[in-house]
C-alpha cells in the first residue's frame, strides 16, 4: 500500500475550492488577493498530549486545529479564505485517523468557508504535531488589533469564560458530581470552540482593540494593556458564566478562577467607547461588558462594590 | 526567568523588516500584496532525527529549514517575502540552542530578502518539530508550474546531484575513505542547500515546467511527467556530479544510483523548448541538459550510446 498516495487522496478533495491549490501538486499554491484586501496570516501548533488528548475524535482535533486559528483571524476582523497543513504525524501512522481528520476538516472547510491550499506530511516516533497556517483578508484599513484600546473604553467579552477550562476538567474524570448535561457542555467548549467570525467583522468601526480569549481572560486583556500602554479594571463579578460553569463553581469554590485564568475558550475579547453601547447591544451576538480601560499598566480586579480583589497568580497558560 | 519572554525577544528582532507583522504582538501579521502580484505559498515540516540530526547545528537547522521552503517559491519563480514558524520544541527547552537558531534565521533573512512574520513556539516531551511557511509574490501569469512540460522539452537540471545524499553518509560515519576536502564538502550540502531563487525567476518565459529536486531526481522528474501527461528519458551519463561525488562513486560502485535516487539537492530541474538552448546558456548558472520529454508516462533512463539502463527501485523519499 502507497501511504503517500492515499494522504494525497484524503487530502486533495479538500483543495477543489481554490484553483490556486493547483490540487496540491505543485511546489507551492498560488493565492490571489482579492482587489483592495489586505492578507491576514496566522498559525499555531497543537500536540497530542499538550494540546488534545490522543484519544479525542480526531475529527475533533482537526476542527480544533483550524477553528483556533480562525480565531486569531476573528480577532482581526479578517475573512477566512485559505489554509495549509503541517503534519508530523507518530508512527506508525493511523489512515483510519488521517480519514476522520480529513473529514473533520471538510466539515469545516463548508461551515467557514475556507481551503485546503499546501501543506506537507511527515511521520516520526514521537507524538503527533500538527501546525496550521490560516490566511484571512481584510480590506485596507479595516482590521482591529490589540494595540488600539483608548483610556475610558469599556471592555466586552462574547459568550461565556472558563468553559474549556472545566471541559478539560471533565476530560480528565474530575467535576463527577456535575450533572452530565453540564459536564457534556463544557466537554464539548474545550472540544470545538467556535470561532467568532461574524462578530470580529461586525465590531470594525466599533472596537478600538480586540484579542481572541485563548490563553485565559487576565493573560488576553494583559496583552491588549500591554499593546495599548494602559491599564484594565475588570469587575469579576460581570464575567459571563454559562449554567454549568455556574454550577461548576458553586459546587467547588476552589474552581472560582478558572473563569479568569483558564484558556481556550476562544472568545473575543474587546475594547469599545461608550458611544458603541447601542450599536454593540443591536449585535445577534451575547456580548458582555466586563470592565474599564484608564491610564497606567496591568489588569486589576474589582467585586461588585468597586472593590480591589486580588488577582490570581496563574494567568493563563504559559507555553513551556 | 520568564522562557515566553525570552523567546518573544530572540525573535522579534527578525519581524523588525515588516511592518505588517506587528512586532509579532498581535494575534496574526497583515501582508499588503505589491500591485499586480499574486501570492505564493508553501510549507514543510522538518523534525529531529528524521529530516535533521539532533546535533547539527541550530543555525543550519534554521537555515536549512528556510531553504528548503524558499526552494519551492524559487521552483515557482516567485520572490520570497516572508514566513511564519512554529516551533514544537522538545522539552526541557535549550534556549541557547534557540538563540542559535535565530541567528541563523537572522542571517539566511539578509541573504535572501524575507522577513519572519508570525508563529507559533509551543514545547513538549518528544523531539522537536519544526514547521515553516513561506509566502512569496510572483506576477500574475508568470509562475512556474510542474504540469506545463511540452514533447520535444529537453530536460535541465542546475548544480550536482546525489551531493545531499552522500553528505548525510558523511554525517552517518560512512565514506571514511573519502579525502576530508570531499567530505567537507558533501557534508555541507546536506547541511545548507542552496534554493535556486534567481535562477527560479530568470526561467520565465524559457521554462515550461519547473520543481525543485527534493525528493530525488526520478521522483521529482516523475512529478512533472504526471503533471504534464508526459514521459521522460534521461541519459545517466549526463547527470552532473560534483567531483566529490565523482570520487565517492569511483571508490564504491554502490553509490550509483545516489544522484539518481537521493534526495535534498534542492537544486532546480527543469524543462524547456530547444529554441531556449542559447538563452540558457547565456544564464550565470551551472546548467545541464540530461534527457527529453516525450508522449507515454514515467521516468525512463538510458546510457551514453541510447541503450536502456534499468531504473532503480527506490526512487527518492518516501514519507512514512
Amino acid at each position: 500500500m502507497d501511504e503517500f498516495a492515499t494522504v494525497a487522496r484524503l487530502f486533495a478533495p479538500l483543495a477543489a475550492g481554490e484553483a490556486g491549490a493547483l490540487g496540491l501538486l505543485d511546489d507551492a499554491a498560488i493565492l490571489v488577493p482579492s482587489p483592495g484586501q489586505n492578507l491576514v496570516v496566522t498559525k499555531d501548533v497543537i500536540i497530542a498530549g499538550v494540546h488534545y488528548l490522543p484519544d479525542d475524535p480526531p475529527a475533533l482535533v482537526a476542527k480544533k486545529l483550524l477553528r483556533v486559528n480562525l480565531s486569531d483571524l476573528a480577532a482581526m476582523a479578517a475573512r477566512p479564505r485559505a489554509y495549509l497543513l503541517g503534519l508530523a504525524l507518530s508512527r506508525p501512522v493511523d489512515l483510519a485517523w488521517l480519514a476522520a481528520f480529513a473529514a473533520g476538516l471538510d466539515e469545516d472547510q463548508a461551515m467557514f468557508g475556507v481551503t485546503l491550499i499546501g501543506g506537507d506530511t511527515t511521520a516520526h516516533d514521537g507524538p503527533t504535531v500538527l501546525s496550521l497556517t490560516a490566511i484571512g483578508e481584510v480590506a485596507e484599513g479595516r482590521d482591529l488589533r490589540r494595540g488600539g484600546a483608548k483610556s475610558g473604553d469599556r471592555i466586552w467579552v462574547s459568550g461565556t469564560l472558563g468553559d474549556a477550562a472545566l471541559g478539560l476538567r471533565v476530560l480528565r474524570g474530575e467535576l463527577s458530581a456535575l450533572a452530565g448535561e453540564h459536564r457534556s457542555y463544557l466537554r464539548d467548549r474545550y472540544h470545538l470552540p467556535v470561532p467568532r467570525v461574524d462578530l470580529g467583522r461586525r465590531l470594525v468601526g466599533l472596537a478600538n482593540a480586540a484579542i481572541d480569549v485563548s490563553d485565559g481572560l487576565l493573560a488576553d486583556l494583559g496583552h491588549i494593556c500591554d499593546a495599548s500602554g494602559l491599564a484594565a479594571t475588570v469587575s469579576v463579578d460581570a464575567v459571563p458564566l454559562s449554567p454549568a460553569a455556574r454550577a461548576a463553581l458553586a459546587a467547588d469554590p476552589g474552581l472560582a478562577d478558572e473563569p479568569l485564568t483558564g484558556g481556550d475558550d476562544y472568545e473575543l475579547l474587546f475594547t469599545a467607547p461608550s458611544t458603541a453601547d447601542a450599536a454593540l447591544a443591536g449585535l445577534p451576538f451575547h456580548l458582555t461588558a466586563i470592565g474599564t480601560m484608564g491610564p497606567g499598566s496591568g489588569v486589576a480586579l474589582v467585586d461588585a462594590t468597586g472593590c480591589p480583589r486580588p488577582v490570581p497568580a496563574k494567568r493563563g497558560w504559559t507555553h513551556f
